[in-house]
């Protein structure tokens, strides 16, 4: 029995709690959190400063905080007292994370699993597979049609807006191109386009509120942008939900054949399958554990026999 | 640099030379076969009989003849003497040829892949991954559009068939219902349908041969089959390629909520890309036996940072 603690009671946070408490191999210790959470399942909550007097109640920890809001240094604190298992998404620093993770985790003599879930994570393994199978070609990651929340909150935070979420969506012809076996030069505005709803504050000018959505550097000045504006009824009966979704593909050759290999997914939550994800890699990393392995690693450290609740004589039986 | 060897000189044997020929870190040393081929790159070609004289010429001996005519009696004669990986396909006897390979493999101290390609392979590890993420969902693999080799063995041997091909091709409804997320009892019959292309003997009785193809036990009676007679120059204009594809598709739930998870791949060529996938996972295994490991492995050993040829560094700094 894995003894399991989660730091960070948001979106993953909560669906990271009805995981682990779906598996037969963990039990769930306590919930951490900066704020005054409550769990509906009554689990146990205390405050982040208390970590350090739970080392030897908590066998894993996992990480649920947001990567701009203070993951990296709840990783690293955590590092000294637990095995850990963390979502940090954040592409450009992930070098530095795992440097950082390696040296705290190898000190304290606890395995570090860093950048789990869809993307970074599944993703990960998968532009690492076909890469490696086919080293000529070119690979293409696409998202979507999904929730962005650093969109979302982007336009919620601009005044007159009072309910607002984004949706980005991948360009289903540059996909299509792709699967013809071609290798395109695709731009920021090919491969992706923003669409966002809008409810507005009573009297909001909404022709300002458009052109500062699609005028927006870096969130949406470089994609095609569509603004909807929808009633506050109509809002809250069909964007209340977190699905997501995305695409890799490899369009490659071996010895002169064309060849195309694709991974894709399609989710209800977001937020529910990352914590799936996570959850199922920081068990396998829980075994390399016991196995004596120390120090950061990701998940293309992790062969999926590891992964499997199944034995291998089972895995080879039925699935091989 | 591994220095290579291939046993059986078929489409996968062609292959593979062509494959190790344009990696970096490999060096082709001889083909075996039990007939009289030759090379058109000069690969110098020995008997089978002479194997064990190579001993120390070749570290990795990739076995490229038939899972129906002795695969297994050679890649067990291989293993006594060199690191072997092999495309063993008859997933009824996956565990005795592990198991045998294990054994053989210990005893002589070398490492023995077993059942690597496309299916079993890759749509292998696919299965055990989705499996792991989502224990909660229902698996499905297609395989096609694509060429199938034993049903077109199975029509060619029929009486009045000049030439013939058949196409194993998936229902694209069935893949339909369950990218929406619907968990189907699909029958043989929903899942593949089966296309033929004949040509004629002359005065050959066309009406006898389809219907001793449409009525053939275990090949083609639990399918749709179509069969459509053209002439010769159609068929050595047009059917003249072993393009293959297929898809692992997982329809599951976590915490009650819907996801889909799909592997798809697309081949202008079933035996180029096997190899492609072959060499890449006998690489990684070098890289497990040279830290030690021997005995049986497969494909669910293997983590992606083993398969490529990049460091790990790189990998986690631009892939991750």
């Amino acid at each position: 029995m894995i003894k399991v603690g989660i730091i960070g009671y948001g979106n993953l946070g909560k669906a990271c709690e009805k995981t682990v408490r779906a598996r037969t191999d963990m039990s769930l210790v306590a919930i951490f959190s900066h704020r005054e959470v409550s769990s509906p399942f009554g689990t146990p909550v205390a405050d982040f400063s208390q970590l350090a007097q739970y080392k030897d109640k908590i066998d894993l920890m996992l990480l649920c905080g947001g990567s701009a809001t203070g993951l990296i240094q709840e990783s690293n604190f955590a590092a000294k007292y637990f095995n850990t298992a963390d979502s940090f998404d954040t592409h450009a620093l992930m070098p530095r994370h795992f440097a950082e993770m390696d040296e705290i985790a190898r000190a304290s003599g606890h395995i570090s699993l860093i950048a789990t879930g869809w993307d970074p994570g599944l993703f990960s393994v998968m532009r690492v597979l076909f890469d490696s199978i086919l080293p000529v070609g070119d690979t293409y990651t696409f998202w979507g049609r999904g929730v962005s929340q650093g969109h979302s909150e982007a336009i919620r935070k601009i005044e007159g807006v009072k309910y607002g979420i984004q949706y980005t969506v991948p360009k289903q012809n540059a996909i299509d191109v792709i699967n013809e076996g071609k290798r395109p030069a695709l731009t920021t505005r090919d491969k992706h386009e923003r669409v966002c709803y809008i409810v507005l504050d009573e009297g909001a000018d909404a022709e300002r509120i458009k052109n500062t959505i699609v005028n927006m550097p870096n969130y949406f000045d470089e994609y095609d942008t569509t603004v909807n504006f929808i009633s506050e009824q109509e809002f809250k009966d069909n964007h209340n939900a977190m699905p997501h979704g995305g695409t890799v593909i490899r369009s490659g050759e071996t010895n002169g054949m064309v060849i195309n290999t694709e991974f894709k997914i399609k989710l209800q939550s977001n937020p529910d399958f990352t914590a799936s994800v996570l959850v199922a890699y920081a068990a396998a990393a829980m075994k390399m554990k016991a196995e004596g392995r120390t120090g950061a690693v990701s998940v293309f450290d992790i062969p999926v026999s590891y992964l499997s609740g199944k034995s291998y004589a089972d895995l080879v039986k039925t699935m091989l």
